[in-house]
């Protein structure tokens, strides 16, 4: 039991920063400026480590469970699942839009594994606990970057302050579900292992109040949130990255480099 | 060896109609207008019959072939074959652009499979020779609608006009492949089944400078022409179009309705 919940747990972590390292990379070779188009490019190589980590974690508990099966790897878990069996909060699947849009939802993301990982750091489980050390590392550089650019373009043109605006009309109703708890995130916080994100929200506000009034942006009224990507209730978006991230794997099976 | 060369030449027309009808499907439930919108998903599923059959007829080729090994099957054949083995012409596999792009490349395939399937009825090949019977009578339905298209735009607005002269562009280096044969087309030829496709040109720039005319576009010169497809060198399209269409039968083998 206690298994199943740490299980879902790292698979719930390890599929929000796989599937916005798959987001994130479509901008390769296709950034503004070389130099930010090599950032947001290592993001998402941070965010493939991070999920690397938490999905050989994970296929090591579900591999203690299931001692006869065939074994879970990381390669198993990102590539043989279908949608219905990915945990990650929808905003991550969510079309890039344009680069404000990337950006904005970024700073979001960041700004919840930067208050997640802190807290996570003091885990009872020490694998948990050492990769949220070092993913806060990494973390702290993206919602820095991710805080910089939401200031600069919010409060920036009239253009680009028109365009973080239409961003955050897209994105805002996404923001409420990272932080509704699904029954596994409960359980792993009561296990001591694991964070309730509701005790993450308030600090979270306060992150995106500072920098939106930075950015001369408006923080909208709570309103109604989209939810349901944690229990594995996606949006059709997420069906066409998995067919295309999991063509090779799923045309070449245990194909090898 | 001539068996081969039966195999390759259905795989060819087949490939042709299964990547057109894919790219068309793509506009279902997004046609500019309702009846249009079903006029054009009503093309795809012609195009899709067509592919069936010749895929049917294929795999019994194959399996006559191969008496020992796994079956073939239209399934396979459609969902199970990588890019490389598919011989569309590249025209086929480009992204639709707009309305007046889709209709354009329908209208330049249209005319080339109308005078194809006129001279397939003869074919020595029965099989092939009733597949394009029946299907004649679909393309001939293919080619009026989308003349009538052509013209409209054509001779319509100035801004509808310049975006087929934009599609023009686009398309019209795509067109020099349908007409340079490829071995198996010659092959089959020479045998007596199939078709050599330039026999066809004249007959195809005939009918292009027809419509254009009443469409008040101009025929551009020959110019240097894409090719590859027949061989299986395809643009990088073809591997996104395959990696969604293939999803279902790569992530659940041999999947029932």
């Amino acid at each position: 039991m206690q298994s199943q919940t740490l299980i879902n747990y790292s698979l719930y972590l390890a599929d929000n920063s796989l599937i916005l390292a798959q987001r994130n990379a479509e901008w390769c070779g296709h950034g503004p400026v070389l130099e930010q188009d090599i950032a947001l490019t290592n993001i998402s190589l941070d965010l493939l480590g991070q999920a690397r980590s938490l999905y050989q974690y994970a296929a090591e508990q579900i591999n203690a469970t299931n001692p006869g099966a065939a074994p879970a790897t990381e390669d198993s878990l990102a590539y043989l699942r279908d949608v219905y069996a990915f945990r990650n909060c929808l905003i991550n699947e969510l079309p890039n839009g344009d680069w404000g849009q990337t950006i904005l939802r970024q700073f979001f993301f960041s700004a919840y594994q930067f208050l997640l990982y802190e807290k996570l750091k003091q885990s009872s489980d020490e694998t948990l606990a050492a990769i949220a050390e070092k993913s806060l590392k990494e973390v702290t550089y993206h919602l820095r970057w991710s805080s910089e650019w939401v200031i600069r373009l919010g409060d920036g043109t009239e253009e680009s302050n028109a365009r973080m605006n239409k961003a955050l009309d897209e994105l805002w109703p996404f923001t409420g579900e990272i932080f509704e708890p699904a029954a596994f995130e409960k359980a792993a916080a009561e296990a001591g292992f694991g964070v309730d994100p509701a005790t993450l929200k308030n600090a979270w506000m306060e992150k995106v109040t500072d920098i939106f009034t930075q950015a001369t942006l408006t923080v909208p009224a709570q309103g109604w949130m989209q939810t349901g990507g944690k229990e594995g209730k996606h949006s059709e978006h997420l069906g066409f990255i998995l067919a295309e991230m999991q063509f090779l794997q799923r045309a070449y099976p245990n194909a090898q480099w």
